[in-house]
């Protein structure tokens, strides 16, 4: 369906041409300082034509509360959000039409639902995600203030382009600068470079690659890093909620994506446990109380599916995508063969334009695994210790 | 929560130590045949204790079917599944148990409920599993008697040895091989290997190493792909519930899993879009209706976040188990330094069992998606049709 | 939470003097005919200030359709409907404020949140139900298409002054005229009367009723009773959202309601068994099947939480309203004792513009349980027929 | 479905004559106290044979925990718990199998489902309720440890014997006896009476009526009156799961009720609203805080769908039992006129055996907004207090 999340939920609306698109954000805590000046950045950076690497279009997403707040504080009712479209009118008819467009939504929704969009892409259409970013910049406004929370994605490979820890961890090795970055890095670091990956000495190659899908009338893929700090530990719902099954939900449910994987993910299959384990040493938080933390991080942060307070880190592949600049052999909704005309100019690449996207998504579902677990943590507040007639079930 | 589903929704309970674990599976369809026969032999997949590469642990895992159907048919009432525990004792206490063992839950667990089954592992166990893999059986049963449906998954890597596919997925390169095998594929040709690899080159190899973990008092990694065919199209729910984004938590909720594609998945993202997009063309499906398909299938049989009615295949990556037969430097629960001393004997590598617990989860999935769209279409089709004023909308 | 129903699924927003109320729709069956004008009518009979026995404020309330649709078709996707606020001004500071007004929701407000909408009222104000009529109003649109579904509610009783079947139920007699109207009542007859009552010979008693409670400053209760005809047998979940069930929690969702009751309700609670069983006998549906219907309906159509065919009918109760225009003893919040002074002209009396509130919500819970019952329904006819081992399972 | 709550979730499973009955409770706080003793006193209160005036049967229901605690203490994890069925053979066949029993659930499962439990029950046997009463065991130690909340429920009417304060209510007058009677009763008082009703006046008289049903082969309906003591304020979520209608849901989706009322309830809608508001008045909390309270309880202890802090009461109808012991003219599943024969001996009047089930599902509502608002309150406890701006959004 259109909702995402249990305790703070989002639930968005809108197709590319129709009047408006947005989004209701239901339960979000009461009392907190918010206004459009805490969403608009978000939406901003999302937007296309801020480079010549993206697509030239140009969009005014001004987000407006609806409701939900009064003098720039959140009531704990429903937040409505609403950008209008700019262009409402569904495109006039042409060749193409006949035919829908390969590896994009036009013939599935049409199977789904028996009628689509006249203009095809619909809800499919990157414009949807204009409710996620916007609900996603609340939410971490409220784990920013509550604590800390600190959420940066960046573009970690174009095509065969790819910042070097990949390659790293793919040959078991740790790459200690990788997780320097992921300590440190910044989102004005991130947006200081055209293609939004932190790490100059890859950056230029991948420029490279996507002008060159540009001038090919083609396009390319790519993967998004994402980095969240100060997630407390404990967030996650076994078992079948587990922290990263709703990640790598909220990833997958980004168009375009067709892959997630978590601290060593798909590189770490090849490692050996006495390698991959990461061991348990005492540490310091931020409030001063002695905790355990680890030596290495391959779990990326979650253990169980429960956050153990590391750094949670995680990367989304994205697909090369569909729309392109050249003529494609196809069919017809009828089942004739035939050429489907080049279109307009596209974005040759989506990962810079995805780095918000990811970050959102990332805050929904951290948002929400925190207002989950604040219920559980006052709850067992109110009980009397219980009699710890067997040690080994609390640690000690 | 330990929940998962909409309309065909399955909630699992049990701990590794508590008297017993199980299932029930609210949802399914009335009218169905079913008894503990379809259900068992699933169960008796994932069994422990089938091979010389796996743990030589032995368990009786017989399910009973507490409600649910009579003289062997679904009621359509909840159908409650319970399989007692052997070993109901929490284990005796000793030094190892002052250290929350690296890359286990159990610490995570204790930072969540403040709390832990004295045996660490409770929910976290792959015991909690059985009640996923009986709910799947089912889901399947319908599936395949409703729609012909067959869900195949196998071992397609083990630490770096890996199915030829991946490297050739990872260069750009289609290997027809790979959709053949993907196309026929059976059960028992995978389970007729002991790494329940369908691929003699590369099995071999995957044995070796994991006897090579063994013997080094080690473990390892891999990876297991999932193919779904016969899925009929028009699955899934746009837009956070795309079918891959419900597989992806699917899959991610499975213990010890790090990773997920779908089609090209990460290798696909080094792909041009001119020769990623599945060209449409005219196809005849099995009742004989002209339909489209697609010439290559980069896309995973999923389109929009909705099943397109070619094959659906995605792979999934494990971690080394974290419990392994060897001494390790880390921290006892209170902070202290030590060395957590080995313990026992333990699976060097879960692929292999893992195998019908993905295959499970898969079923899960397509089937709710499934209840979904059959409402949706019985829906619209008790509507009169409506006046096409706009052929681009029904794609004529 | 701000959201109700599980396949077709409504969440609202809106507070009394935020920009804007409004809800999406998710989940509409793709396919069918829908514009403004299909929702505007109910909105309307809800709108304040249709006579003189209610209150003088006059708002425009014309929806307008967001996104869900083209050309006048549902595309299945979500309708996002907004209905913008004419006085968006939180009003003006005065010594009433210092007051929670008595059975109002500012106290509550403020307990639950910590902060609560200036107006006081927020999202307990009536404006919030315009979400719910326009919802509303879309499904009655489906339900009336597919099934020839009828929703008629009217005013039973105001104060004192009951329609005679109530008192008849009461004391244990069938009032057969009753059960007529329930068949043949309409709207058009319902707002052709001036409290919405379709009993003239208690209607001008009711006006009386109202007139004088709006004379002595005062407010006063009442009961609206609605029908639902032609709701196919089936609907409904057992066991925790029994049809009734549903009902029951849709109705006292509705601000300022205090009781429920289905079928015979309260007053069949003093007839013997013998009497209040309805007997069943054979019967031809509109479609010309033999099929079995029951001679009498204390049941109000739903058996064991589940529609048996015949008319589904219920009364609600709402209190007086708690904004009267006279001086109450009352404490301030910091709980100083005082004289909250009256303030403005305000409704005495809900039941009128409750009626299409009480329709709409009831139209909602028909209409996710038909998209409910769909799914089971398309899904067993996919299955062979199971032999029948035991007629007993079948009624044979 | 089978599931209640959204996060204190139970899920029941079970039919008359399956293997056994049972549920898992989902969401149970961590760290609390809990065994077999805390949950079988209600389960022994609902079980029939406690006097001559239930039904003669007599069953063992003793459950058992099989997960979910260790040592006397919830783990947090799911709580399955399972009652085994005593007599799991389906019954034999005989002539009355040939009737649908007139107000049964008999022909409404079989519609809905196309197959239905031989026995006829199934799914809407009162044996289902057993897992409802286990759970709500839970939830109500919960929430007696944590606040002292107290629940009794108590038959209030038996047929057309009522205790007074109905027809005072009834008539606008306030009975002080009743309001003393909430304060103040304990089950052990409403035990020690044959028919559950503490009130001594009243209760010969309701005895004397169910023996008068028994006698004649009939039945009798009545009403259970519930009190929930000592709840927090703030309680219950705007706008569609106010707390009254999750009661209202709750109470509705027991076997054989039909009506819901709260606080003044129907008798209410004839008061003016200057008698029915609850003035508020300075008052100290059992903490030593001051807060506000209410002079008189028309409200019933929730305003604006969330909880005032005074006690919470309701009432609920009962039917007469559809299972009478004489013959009835009805119809054959397949449309033949017949008459159904009398056929064993069954229970008169089920609202003293429904007192513990009426209590159960109470615990089940509060529960669950207990724990939604811990999140709230959690959660806002950890943002910095906004400038209070506006004094009308704090009460100040």
């Amino acid at each position: 369906m259109s909702s995402f999340g249990q305790l703070f939920r989002v639930t968005t609306f809108g197709e590319s041409h129709c009047k408006a698109v947005g989004c209701v954000i239901d339960g979000c805590p009461p009392g907190m300082q918010l206004t459009e000046t805490d969403i608009q950045p978000q939406l901003t950076r999302r937007r296309p034509g801020q480079s010549n690497l993206t697509t030239p279009r140009d969009e005014k997403d001004q987000v407006v509360i609806q409701s939900g707040t009064e003098f720039g504080v959140t009531l704990g009712t429903p937040i409505g959000l609403f950008v209008p479209n700019q262009d409402q009118r569904p495109h006039d008819y042409s060749e193409t039409d006949f035919f829908p467009r390969p590896s994009h939504a036009d013939w599935t929704y049409l199977q789904k639902y028996g009628v689509k969009a006249s203009s095809g892409g619909g809800r499919s259409s990157a414009r949807e995600t204009i409710g996620r970013v916007a609900a996603g910049a609340i939410a971490e406004k409220y784990l920013h203030t509550a604590y800390g929370v600190e959420i940066v994605a960046f573009v970690s490979s174009v095509g065969p382009v790819e910042m070097p820890f990949i390659q790293q961890m793919r040959s078991g090795k740790t790459d200690p600068g990788f997780f320097t970055l992921l300590n440190e890095v910044t989102r004005p670091q991130v947006d200081a470079d055209a293609v939004r990956c932190p790490d100059a000495s890859a950056s230029p190659a991948m420029c490279q690659e996507i002008l060159r899908a540009k001038e090919e009338s083609d396009s390319i893929g790519g993967t998004v890093t994402c980095v969240i700090r100060k997630v407390p530990a404990g967030l996650g719902e076994p078992c079948f909620d587990k922290l990263e099954a709703k990640l790598a939900h909220a990833m997958l449910s980004i168009p375009a994506t067709k892959g997630f994987e978590i601290g060593s993910g798909f590189p770490g299959t090849a490692m050996n446990g006495s390698v991959h384990n990461d061991a348990f040493v005492s540490r310091t938080d931020e409030q001063g109380q002695t905790t355990l933390g680890t030596t290495s991080n391959y779990s990326g942060g979650i253990q169980g599916g429960i956050s153990n307070g590391e750094n949670i880190y995680f990367r989304v592949a994205f697909k090369p995508p569909a729309t392109i600049s050249q003529a494609q052999n196809t069919a017809k909704y009828n089942g004739e063969a035939g050429v489907l005309a080049a279109r307009g100019r596209h974005d040759p690449c989506v990962v810079a334009r995805a780095v918000p996207i990811v970050e959102s998504m990332a805050a929904l579902v951290v948002m929400d695994a925190v207002l989950i677990q604040h219920s559980r943590t006052m709850s067992t507040s109110l009980l009397p210790v219980a009699e710890k007639k067997n040690p080994l079930m609390y640690g000690i």
